[in-house]
């Protein structure tokens, strides 16, 4: 069965319809790329509404639905929510801005419909989209390669006082050249004290000898995403820095060990967590494990503390802890991984030893 | 008086508060950059709330409001709306989607007050986004000026095979270098028939002889965007191609001879229209002639047929008309100015005259 079909056996009893419009979504459900449009799915048969710029890609393109090509969607919409006889048709919540939903509220009141306004939608969608397939994990496996093809050419060109923002440019520029869409995120390139804060943004500060420079880094590629931390030496660093990497580089096996399918969240985090608190640094990991990724680069599941969110096969998520000392410096270390059903498949292939460029 | 005030003085007797979160609108009104916030605005004082990320930079940098750093956002906007005996908030009808909707009402209710959801908010920031400052004018001109010397610079390159998409690329990198924040839209550089497609995207079509290449690119700087389109002859074209570049070309020249406080957009438009349409090309010129532009690439007003919308002094408009006969070529020429009492100045500085590269 295609995923529309798995949907709609997914809708609540007293649900006719369900109208989806993020570009992600009708994307995951369709394979048809656009950057506007309307899929409605009901029991019997899904719409994708278009306007003239993708009609006719549209109809060669976009699986498990009928596209219409739309003049006033509103006229369009209203035909097909009337001759389908919808009455409750749930809206995706995370994507319906308030403007929006006055507009389709007034079409479906004249179609004789309501909507739905929650984000009932949004959690069937998501239980979905957390499990990946065999075609979703190669997509995710090629945007990897690429980030790691451009980092390790990057990592060439560093040389004291070249500037976060020019490294990040390159590395951008090399992935893209590559055949990525784009990055799955403003790349974080950070040096020296600035590795501290988690979510520094590269700038003219410029790489000098004692240095830890870290790449949190991922191309996107059809759409979905990789998602990689790297924290490498400049020159000669301290027995301080030496020791903390040392601490996350284990602190992030200590986790990946437990990843496998029937394992809680809060299992996986807790594995780094409590061994960075032992080590001494509590109070210097504030952020969560990992998350889940696909076609977004944040997807549920969140690996963080007390989680009862169950791992299972053919999950995607990333576990990267970190330490971060203010005003000194940061480490963190961060791979994408394939839950299975006894241990993992990671898509990093670029080594963890610490390395000195 | 500030944009705080300004917005204050708009607000509708019964409204007490205002919830902004859009990215655009917290910089428009405080100048401080973030990816999340809340900006409260209240007759009295207004509210920047930030995570621990923004705390310190905002209490440094955002104007004319209260920086309140929250742990629990439910709780510091409760405690701020009861304070001021909030009872009526419009939000950004625009930005807020209909789960965060839910999520913001709870606190609401909690606190005593009532979200007001429409576009009414968004109605007033429009009216005041619409008119341009000199500092504003001066960060679009920046952001022009790196657009014209990056492709001043990737049109030495170009030459027979080059693909579509490397251009673009490279054309973005240059733009970067030069220090713009990014990219004002997916730049579209488009060659031979697919410059008939408005909305084009590059892919590996390559340059070759006889062919237009048209782009239509902008940069952004301190988030402020550009928007330009230029078409050039690659080696021989032919007395068609010829026929219709002047023809776009006095038709911008007119719509332009149009501009000035106190027109009408809908005459601007029909000033390039009724020039293409007179010359033969009824039918192959469909989209609008232009759009504000601002903080965002697509601002009110729309220059488009029986706009009533007057254009005032400080507004900064794109007039952009193009034929397009498909399957064959298609031609736009676009400048971005900004509207004076009695004429307009243009942001664009390169020539359009038809060029042969």
């Amino acid at each position: 069965m295609g995923r529309l079909g798995i949907l709609t056996g997914l809708l609540p009893d007293d649900i006719d319809g369900a109208l989806i419009i993020s570009n992600e979504n009708r994307r995951y459900f369709t394979e048809f790329v656009s950057s506007l449009g309307y899929l409605l799915v009901t029991r019997n048969n899904s719409y994708l509404f278009v306007d003239s710029r993708y009609g006719e890609a549209a109809k060669n393109q976009a699986k498990d639905c009928i596209v219409i090509e739309f003049k006033k969607l509103s006229e369009s919409l209203c035909d097909i929510i009337r001759d389908n006889k919808l009455k409750n048709i749930m809206l995706e919540g995370s994507a319906f801005t308030l403007n929006e939903c006055i507009y389709i509220e007034k079409i479906f009141a004249d179609a004789g419909a309501k909507a739905i306004k929650n984000d009932s939608l949004d959690r069937i969608i998501n239980t979905m989209r957390v499990i990946k397939t065999s075609e979703e994990i190669e997509k995710m496996h090629t945007a990897q390669m690429m980030t790691e093809k451009a980092l390790t050419d990057t990592l060439k060109l560093i040389k004291e006082g070249v500037s976060e923002r020019d490294i990040a440019l390159e590395l951008e520029f090399k992935m893209r050249k590559l055949g990525a869409d784009g990055v799955s995120f403003d790349l974080i390139v950070l040096s020296g004290k600035k590795t501290s804060m988690p979510h520094g943004v590269p700038d003219n500060n410029r790489v000098k000898n004692g240095d830890f420079i870290l790449f949190d880094i991922g191309a996107t590629y059809r759409g979905y995403h990789s998602d990689m931390t790297r924290t490498y030496a400049f020159g000669n660093i301290s027995a301080e820095q030496k020791r903390v990497y040392a601490t996350v580089k284990q602190a992030q096996q200590n986790a990946l060990d437990m990843v496998r399918d029937g394992v809680k969240c809060g299992d996986v985090d807790n594995a780094a967590r409590s061994y960075i608190y032992h080590a001494g640094y509590e109070g210097y990991f504030g952020h969560s494990t990992g998350h889940g990724v696909g076609l977004a680069i944040h997807e549920i599941p969140s690996v963080s503390p007390n989680s009862d969110f169950v791992l299972r096969n053919s999950m995607v998520i990333t576990v990267e802890p970190g330490v971060y000392l203010s005003d000194n410096f940061g480490v963190r270390i961060e791979d994408m991984v394939v839950v299975t059903k006894d241990k993992y498949i990671n898509f990093a292939s670029l080594p963890k030893e610490l390395i000195t460029l």
